[in-house]
């Protein structure tokens, strides 16, 4: 058994062309000998956006503060605490921080 | 892709020896189309416990609110919000709610 708290993981920050303002850190994954899925939270800062993009595996989101929307080809979903999240595979889906605090939400793939 | 809120989600009590005060929520399963892993929610009321049991799939587990304790073969280790756990397959595991709020943690187990 592993026990941590989120504040001990290291938050590294994506630095790509489409995306601004996101920290990510990998709650639960390989390092820890997770085998089948990864648990990650990302930190949205206000304004910011992470990739619109889609690919091959699928997202299960969990909001756990702020607020913003969640952009798919069908438009844009409010997401606030507690809101929860199916991406497909294929999707194309987008996260952004429309509001003024930071945004924080799990985000769990596979282990592929 | 599919975005709801916990509250719409039915909570299940899980009534069975060996459980006290526990209610489920699939928040993101088979039903919704989940592929690879699925995403429940239990809230345990003050005083109540999960399984002390163990089982040939993993738990990733995120603690949402309230307070607790975790149990292992190895002893007894405090739970608190953002607390995060793997607990392995074949490790026996059990929640317990010692506080005097609800518990609610996620608890995401693979699909099989």
């Amino acid at each position: 058994m592993i026990i941590k708290k989120v504040e001990s993981v290291p938050k590294e920050p994506v630095d790509d062309a489409g995306v601004k303002g996101v920290k990510k850190q990998v709650l639960l994954g390989p390092a820890d000998g997770a085998p089948n899925f990864i648990m990650r939270q990302f930190t949205v800062e206000p304004g910011g956006y992470t990739f619109y993009h889609r690919h091959d595996y699928e997202h299960e989101i969990y909001v756990i503060a702020g607020s913003g929307i969640a952009r798919s080809a069908h438009g844009e979903t409010p997401i606030s605490p507690q809101t929860i999240i199916l991406i497909n595979a294929g999707e194309v889906h987008q996260i952004v921080n429309h509001g003024t605090e930071e945004l924080v939400f799990l985000c769990l793939i596979p282990n592929v």
